[in-house]
Protein backbone atom coordinates (compact mmCIF):
# COMPACT_ATOMS: atom_id res chain seq x y z
CA UNK A 1 0.00 0.00 0.00
CA UNK A 2 1.51 3.17 -1.15
CA UNK A 3 0.59 5.53 1.04
CA UNK A 4 1.34 3.50 4.31
CA UNK A 5 4.61 2.62 2.62
CA UNK A 6 5.27 6.34 2.00
CA UNK A 7 4.57 7.29 5.96
CA UNK A 8 6.84 5.06 6.90
CA UNK A 9 9.62 5.92 4.88
CA UNK A 10 8.73 10.08 5.83
CA UNK A 11 7.98 9.64 9.68
CA UNK A 12 9.61 6.33 10.74
CA UNK A 13 12.57 6.27 13.02
CA UNK A 14 15.19 3.34 12.48
CA UNK A 15 16.60 2.29 15.81
CA UNK A 16 19.63 0.36 16.85
CA UNK A 17 18.27 -3.30 16.90
CA UNK A 18 16.52 -2.57 13.36
CA UNK A 19 13.82 -0.79 15.22
CA UNK A 20 11.18 1.11 13.07
CA UNK A 21 9.33 3.09 15.62
CA UNK A 22 6.56 4.68 13.56
CA UNK A 23 4.39 5.94 16.83
CA UNK A 24 3.43 9.17 15.17
CA UNK A 25 0.58 7.09 13.01
CA UNK A 26 0.17 3.87 13.99
CA UNK A 27 0.80 3.15 17.53
CA UNK A 28 0.40 5.60 19.96
CA UNK A 29 -0.87 8.56 17.85
CA UNK A 30 -3.10 7.07 15.54
CA UNK A 31 -3.99 8.46 12.21
CA UNK A 32 -7.30 7.41 12.55
CA UNK A 33 -8.01 8.34 8.34
CA UNK A 34 -5.15 6.36 7.50
CA UNK A 35 -6.61 3.46 9.38
CA UNK A 36 -10.09 3.54 7.60
CA UNK A 37 -7.77 3.44 4.18
CA UNK A 38 -6.10 0.21 5.17
CA UNK A 39 -8.95 -1.00 6.45
CA UNK A 40 -10.90 -0.47 2.76
CA UNK A 41 -8.05 -2.37 1.77
CA UNK A 42 -8.17 -5.47 3.78
CA UNK A 43 -12.13 -5.36 2.76
CA UNK A 44 -10.53 -5.14 -1.09
CA UNK A 45 -7.81 -8.50 -0.50
CA UNK A 46 -10.43 -10.61 1.63
CA UNK A 47 -13.41 -13.04 0.57
CA UNK A 48 -15.23 -11.51 3.80
CA UNK A 49 -18.34 -13.26 2.62
CA UNK A 50 -19.93 -14.23 5.74
CA UNK A 51 -17.51 -13.06 7.70
CA UNK A 52 -18.90 -12.48 11.68
CA UNK A 53 -16.05 -11.04 13.44
CA UNK A 54 -12.83 -9.35 13.68
CA UNK A 55 -10.50 -10.36 15.72
CA UNK A 56 -7.29 -8.46 17.20
CA UNK A 57 -5.11 -8.45 20.42
CA UNK A 58 -4.83 -5.29 23.00
CA UNK A 59 -3.67 -2.75 23.18
CA UNK A 60 -2.07 -1.36 19.39
CA UNK A 61 -3.74 -3.49 17.42
CA UNK A 62 -7.25 -2.16 18.49
CA UNK A 63 -7.62 1.09 16.78
CA UNK A 64 -7.06 -0.76 13.07
CA UNK A 65 -9.48 -3.62 14.20
CA UNK A 66 -12.26 -1.29 15.20
CA UNK A 67 -12.04 0.77 11.97
CA UNK A 68 -11.86 -2.54 9.83
CA UNK A 69 -14.69 -4.23 11.61
CA UNK A 70 -16.80 -1.02 11.66
CA UNK A 71 -15.42 -1.26 7.59
CA UNK A 72 -16.56 -4.94 7.59
CA UNK A 73 -20.57 -4.19 9.15
CA UNK A 74 -19.23 -7.15 12.35
CA UNK A 75 -18.30 -6.68 16.02
CA UNK A 76 -14.28 -6.52 16.56
CA UNK A 77 -13.46 -9.00 19.16
CA UNK A 78 -10.12 -8.38 21.20
CA UNK A 79 -8.21 -11.03 22.95
CA UNK A 80 -6.42 -9.90 26.12
CA UNK A 81 -3.23 -10.59 27.80
CA UNK A 82 -3.14 -11.88 31.24
CA UNK A 83 -0.28 -12.95 33.32
CA UNK A 84 -0.06 -16.96 33.18
CA UNK A 85 -1.12 -17.11 36.39
CA UNK A 86 -4.38 -15.57 35.82
CA UNK A 87 -5.85 -18.39 33.65
CA UNK A 88 -9.74 -18.39 34.53
CA UNK A 89 -12.39 -21.23 33.11
CA UNK A 90 -14.61 -20.88 30.48
CA UNK A 91 -11.68 -19.14 28.12
CA UNK A 92 -10.19 -19.66 25.12
CA UNK A 93 -6.60 -19.11 25.33
CA UNK A 94 -3.22 -18.98 24.23
CA UNK A 95 0.31 -18.69 25.46
CA UNK A 96 2.76 -16.91 23.88
CA UNK A 97 6.34 -15.11 24.43
CA UNK A 98 6.32 -11.38 24.27
CA UNK A 99 9.67 -10.10 22.83
CA UNK A 100 8.42 -6.41 24.29
CA UNK A 101 7.81 -7.54 27.62
CA UNK A 102 10.61 -10.55 27.70
CA UNK A 103 8.00 -12.81 29.06
CA UNK A 104 5.42 -15.84 28.39
CA UNK A 105 1.81 -13.57 28.11
CA UNK A 106 -1.68 -15.24 28.26
CA UNK A 107 -3.85 -14.64 25.05
CA UNK A 108 -7.60 -14.64 26.66
CA UNK A 109 -10.78 -14.73 24.59
CA UNK A 110 -14.22 -15.80 26.14
CA UNK A 111 -15.68 -18.67 24.41
CA UNK A 112 -18.75 -16.30 24.80
CA UNK A 113 -17.69 -14.42 21.78
CA UNK A 114 -16.42 -16.73 19.49
CA UNK A 115 -17.58 -20.46 18.67
CA UNK A 116 -17.47 -22.78 15.46
CA UNK A 117 -20.49 -20.62 13.85
CA UNK A 118 -17.86 -18.02 13.12
CA UNK A 119 -15.96 -16.69 10.16
CA UNK A 120 -13.04 -14.70 11.49
CA UNK A 121 -10.21 -12.34 10.11
CA UNK A 122 -7.25 -11.21 12.32
CA UNK A 123 -6.44 -7.88 11.94
CA UNK A 124 -3.11 -6.19 13.96
CA UNK A 125 -0.79 -3.06 13.20
CA UNK A 126 2.35 -4.92 13.68
CA UNK A 127 4.06 -8.08 12.72
CA UNK A 128 7.41 -9.08 13.87
CA UNK A 129 8.21 -12.61 15.77
CA UNK A 130 4.59 -13.09 14.97
CA UNK A 131 4.16 -14.70 18.14
CA UNK A 132 0.37 -12.43 19.22
CA UNK A 133 -0.88 -13.86 15.74
CA UNK A 134 -0.06 -16.99 16.04
CA UNK A 135 -1.36 -16.96 19.84
CA UNK A 136 -4.31 -15.37 17.69
CA UNK A 137 -4.57 -18.33 15.38
CA UNK A 138 -4.40 -20.87 17.95
CA UNK A 139 -7.53 -18.95 19.29
CA UNK A 140 -9.66 -19.50 16.34
CA UNK A 141 -8.75 -23.01 15.88
CA UNK A 142 -9.41 -23.72 19.68
CA UNK A 143 -13.27 -22.19 19.11
CA UNK A 144 -13.41 -24.12 16.06
CA UNK A 145 -14.20 -21.36 14.10
CA UNK A 146 -12.95 -20.71 10.27
CA UNK A 147 -9.73 -18.53 9.66
CA UNK A 148 -10.82 -16.07 6.07
CA UNK A 149 -7.17 -14.22 6.97
CA UNK A 150 -5.08 -12.28 8.24
CA UNK A 151 -4.54 -9.06 7.65
CA UNK A 152 -1.32 -6.42 9.09
CA UNK A 153 -0.59 -3.25 8.65
CA UNK A 154 3.62 -3.43 8.52
CA UNK A 155 5.27 -6.71 8.48
CA UNK A 156 9.13 -7.22 9.38
CA UNK A 157 10.24 -8.94 6.60
CA UNK A 158 13.77 -10.22 8.22
CA UNK A 159 11.91 -11.43 11.51
CA UNK A 160 10.65 -14.69 10.96
CA UNK A 161 6.86 -14.47 12.07
CA UNK A 162 5.13 -13.98 8.63
CA UNK A 163 7.31 -16.66 6.71
CA UNK A 164 6.10 -18.99 9.61
CA UNK A 165 2.26 -18.06 9.43
CA UNK A 166 2.10 -18.35 5.77
CA UNK A 167 3.99 -21.63 5.97
CA UNK A 168 1.26 -22.55 7.93
CA UNK A 169 -1.08 -22.08 5.64
CA UNK A 170 -2.54 -18.88 6.54
CA UNK A 171 -3.46 -16.12 3.96
CA UNK A 172 -1.99 -13.09 5.53
CA UNK A 173 -1.53 -9.95 3.86
CA UNK A 174 0.73 -7.21 5.04
CA UNK A 175 0.60 -3.53 3.32
CA UNK A 176 3.75 -2.95 3.82
CA UNK A 177 6.68 -5.40 4.27
CA UNK A 178 10.06 -4.18 5.62
CA UNK A 179 12.66 -5.71 4.53
CA UNK A 180 15.64 -3.98 6.02
CA UNK A 181 15.92 -1.35 8.61
CA UNK A 182 19.21 0.26 9.45
CA UNK A 183 21.73 3.76 8.77
CA UNK A 184 20.90 3.72 5.01
CA UNK A 185 16.98 3.95 5.26
CA UNK A 186 13.86 1.66 5.47
CA UNK A 187 13.34 -0.60 2.11
CA UNK A 188 10.17 -2.48 1.15
CA UNK A 189 9.48 -5.88 -0.16
CA UNK A 190 7.39 -5.56 -4.01
CA UNK A 191 3.99 -5.76 -3.41
CA UNK A 192 2.08 -8.16 -5.47
CA UNK A 193 -1.34 -6.02 -4.82
CA UNK A 194 -0.85 -3.12 -6.11
CA UNK B 1 -28.30 8.00 25.60
CA UNK B 2 -31.58 5.48 25.56
CA UNK B 3 -30.21 2.69 22.90
CA UNK B 4 -27.41 2.53 25.29
CA UNK B 5 -29.21 2.30 28.61
CA UNK B 6 -31.07 -0.49 26.72
CA UNK B 7 -28.36 -2.64 25.28
CA UNK B 8 -27.03 -2.28 29.12
CA UNK B 9 -30.38 -3.79 30.64
CA UNK B 10 -30.75 -6.20 27.98
CA UNK B 11 -27.26 -7.80 28.09
CA UNK B 12 -25.69 -6.45 31.20
CA UNK B 13 -25.22 -9.19 34.31
CA UNK B 14 -24.96 -8.26 37.66
CA UNK B 15 -22.28 -10.05 39.31
CA UNK B 16 -21.66 -9.92 43.11
CA UNK B 17 -20.11 -6.51 44.63
CA UNK B 18 -22.37 -4.32 42.03
CA UNK B 19 -19.97 -4.77 38.85
CA UNK B 20 -21.81 -4.81 35.91
CA UNK B 21 -20.53 -6.53 32.85
CA UNK B 22 -21.54 -5.90 29.52
CA UNK B 23 -18.26 -7.16 27.68
CA UNK B 24 -20.78 -8.52 24.91
CA UNK B 25 -20.92 -5.02 23.25
CA UNK B 26 -18.39 -2.32 25.09
CA UNK B 27 -15.16 -3.72 26.34
CA UNK B 28 -13.94 -7.38 24.76
CA UNK B 29 -16.08 -7.97 22.06
CA UNK B 30 -17.38 -4.15 20.54
CA UNK B 31 -20.44 -3.25 18.80
CA UNK B 32 -18.68 -0.57 16.72
CA UNK B 33 -22.13 0.46 15.05
CA UNK B 34 -22.87 1.45 18.95
CA UNK B 35 -19.36 3.12 18.90
CA UNK B 36 -20.16 4.92 16.08
CA UNK B 37 -23.76 6.48 18.05
CA UNK B 38 -21.87 7.38 20.68
CA UNK B 39 -19.01 8.78 18.89
CA UNK B 40 -21.79 10.95 17.30
CA UNK B 41 -23.49 11.58 20.54
CA UNK B 42 -20.36 13.35 22.12
CA UNK B 43 -20.37 15.51 18.82
CA UNK B 44 -23.51 16.80 19.57
CA UNK B 45 -23.14 16.76 23.30
CA UNK B 46 -18.84 18.90 23.27
CA UNK B 47 -18.01 22.20 21.54
CA UNK B 48 -15.60 20.51 19.59
CA UNK B 49 -13.86 23.66 17.54
CA UNK B 50 -10.55 23.85 17.12
CA UNK B 51 -9.82 20.16 18.62
CA UNK B 52 -6.75 18.66 17.59
CA UNK B 53 -6.52 15.06 19.09
CA UNK B 54 -8.79 12.74 21.12
CA UNK B 55 -6.77 10.89 24.33
CA UNK B 56 -7.73 7.63 26.04
CA UNK B 57 -6.32 5.10 27.77
CA UNK B 58 -5.45 1.50 26.46
CA UNK B 59 -6.71 -1.26 26.34
CA UNK B 60 -10.61 -0.50 26.87
CA UNK B 61 -10.74 2.35 25.75
CA UNK B 62 -9.05 2.68 22.51
CA UNK B 63 -12.32 1.05 20.40
CA UNK B 64 -14.50 4.22 21.25
CA UNK B 65 -11.93 6.53 21.15
CA UNK B 66 -10.66 5.87 17.26
CA UNK B 67 -14.36 5.51 16.23
CA UNK B 68 -14.99 8.75 18.20
CA UNK B 69 -11.59 10.56 16.80
CA UNK B 70 -12.79 9.34 13.17
CA UNK B 71 -15.53 11.22 13.67
CA UNK B 72 -14.25 14.33 14.94
CA UNK B 73 -11.49 14.34 12.04
CA UNK B 74 -8.49 14.30 14.59
CA UNK B 75 -5.77 11.95 16.10
CA UNK B 76 -6.05 9.48 18.41
CA UNK B 77 -3.52 9.05 20.87
CA UNK B 78 -3.59 6.40 23.80
CA UNK B 79 -2.06 6.45 26.58
CA UNK B 80 0.44 3.26 27.99
CA UNK B 81 -0.01 1.68 30.99
CA UNK B 82 3.56 0.59 32.39
CA UNK B 83 5.02 -0.60 36.04
CA UNK B 84 5.75 2.09 38.11
CA UNK B 85 10.00 1.43 38.12
CA UNK B 86 9.36 1.19 34.23
CA UNK B 87 9.92 5.15 33.53
CA UNK B 88 11.70 6.63 30.63
CA UNK B 89 12.70 10.04 29.89
CA UNK B 90 10.99 13.15 27.72
CA UNK B 91 7.38 11.24 28.84
CA UNK B 92 3.97 12.94 30.28
CA UNK B 93 3.06 10.81 32.73
CA UNK B 94 0.79 10.02 35.57
CA UNK B 95 0.94 7.33 38.78
CA UNK B 96 -2.72 6.01 39.37
CA UNK B 97 -3.83 3.29 41.36
CA UNK B 98 -5.90 0.31 39.57
CA UNK B 99 -8.85 -0.89 41.31
CA UNK B 100 -8.72 -3.75 38.39
CA UNK B 101 -5.12 -5.23 39.39
CA UNK B 102 -4.99 -3.83 42.90
CA UNK B 103 -1.52 -1.81 41.82
CA UNK B 104 0.14 1.50 41.10
CA UNK B 105 0.31 2.05 37.42
CA UNK B 106 2.15 4.55 35.53
CA UNK B 107 0.53 5.89 32.55
CA UNK B 108 2.35 7.12 29.89
CA UNK B 109 1.88 9.47 26.69
CA UNK B 110 4.78 10.28 24.54
CA UNK B 111 5.32 14.32 24.90
CA UNK B 112 5.89 14.28 20.83
CA UNK B 113 2.58 13.45 20.57
CA UNK B 114 0.70 16.03 23.08
CA UNK B 115 1.46 19.83 23.83
CA UNK B 116 0.64 22.91 24.89
CA UNK B 117 -1.14 23.94 21.14
CA UNK B 118 -3.56 20.64 21.52
CA UNK B 119 -7.07 21.35 22.36
CA UNK B 120 -8.10 17.46 23.70
CA UNK B 121 -11.27 15.49 24.52
CA UNK B 122 -10.74 12.60 27.08
CA UNK B 123 -12.52 9.23 26.15
CA UNK B 124 -13.24 6.27 27.73
CA UNK B 125 -15.66 3.03 27.71
CA UNK B 126 -16.26 2.77 31.65
CA UNK B 127 -16.06 5.33 34.51
CA UNK B 128 -16.20 3.95 37.89
CA UNK B 129 -13.90 4.75 40.53
CA UNK B 130 -12.24 7.25 38.06
CA UNK B 131 -8.66 6.85 38.80
CA UNK B 132 -8.09 6.79 34.75
CA UNK B 133 -9.80 9.73 34.13
CA UNK B 134 -8.19 11.58 36.44
CA UNK B 135 -4.76 10.24 35.30
CA UNK B 136 -5.58 11.97 31.95
CA UNK B 137 -6.42 14.78 33.18
CA UNK B 138 -3.23 15.20 34.34
CA UNK B 139 -1.38 14.40 31.32
CA UNK B 140 -3.27 17.19 29.71
CA UNK B 141 -1.95 19.37 32.49
CA UNK B 142 1.14 18.28 32.21
CA UNK B 143 1.43 18.63 28.23
CA UNK B 144 0.04 22.16 28.94
CA UNK B 145 -3.07 21.23 26.40
CA UNK B 146 -6.80 22.27 26.94
CA UNK B 147 -9.28 20.22 27.83
CA UNK B 148 -12.46 20.91 26.11
CA UNK B 149 -14.23 17.74 28.04
CA UNK B 150 -14.77 14.25 28.76
CA UNK B 151 -17.34 11.94 26.99
CA UNK B 152 -17.45 8.51 28.74
CA UNK B 153 -20.14 5.73 27.82
CA UNK B 154 -21.31 4.11 31.35
CA UNK B 155 -20.41 5.78 34.56
CA UNK B 156 -21.19 3.81 38.04
CA UNK B 157 -22.70 6.92 39.78
CA UNK B 158 -22.76 5.28 43.10
CA UNK B 159 -18.91 5.24 42.65
CA UNK B 160 -16.70 8.56 43.93
CA UNK B 161 -15.09 8.72 40.51
CA UNK B 162 -17.24 10.84 38.20
CA UNK B 163 -18.39 13.11 41.27
CA UNK B 164 -14.63 13.80 41.98
CA UNK B 165 -14.20 14.89 38.29
CA UNK B 166 -17.31 17.25 38.30
CA UNK B 167 -16.20 19.08 41.74
CA UNK B 168 -12.66 19.22 39.81
CA UNK B 169 -14.79 20.92 37.20
CA UNK B 170 -14.03 18.83 34.24
CA UNK B 171 -16.60 18.87 31.50
CA UNK B 172 -17.77 14.81 32.01
CA UNK B 173 -20.96 13.54 29.88
CA UNK B 174 -21.94 10.30 30.25
CA UNK B 175 -23.99 8.63 28.18
CA UNK B 176 -25.60 6.09 31.17
CA UNK B 177 -24.98 6.74 34.44
CA UNK B 178 -25.85 3.74 36.28
CA UNK B 179 -27.54 4.52 39.95
CA UNK B 180 -27.93 1.10 40.96
CA UNK B 181 -27.23 -2.49 40.12
CA UNK B 182 -28.09 -5.36 42.20
CA UNK B 183 -30.52 -8.65 42.41
CA UNK B 184 -33.29 -6.31 41.47
CA UNK B 185 -31.75 -5.11 38.24
CA UNK B 186 -30.30 -1.85 36.75
CA UNK B 187 -31.37 1.46 37.24
CA UNK B 188 -29.95 4.70 35.77
CA UNK B 189 -29.93 8.44 36.53
CA UNK B 190 -32.07 11.02 34.64
CA UNK B 191 -30.43 12.11 31.93
CA UNK B 192 -30.40 16.01 31.01
CA UNK B 193 -29.45 15.70 27.66
CA UNK B 194 -31.66 13.49 26.20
Amino acid sequence: MRELKERIKKEGKVLPGNIVKIDGFLNHRVDVGLMRRIAKEFARLFNTTGITAVLTVEASGIPLGAITAEELGVPLVFAKKAKSDNIEGGLLRSEIYSYTYKKHVTLLVSGNWLGENDRVLIVDDFLANGEALRGLVEIVEQAGAELIGMGVAVEKGFQPGGARLREQGVNLKSLAIIESADENGITFREDEDE
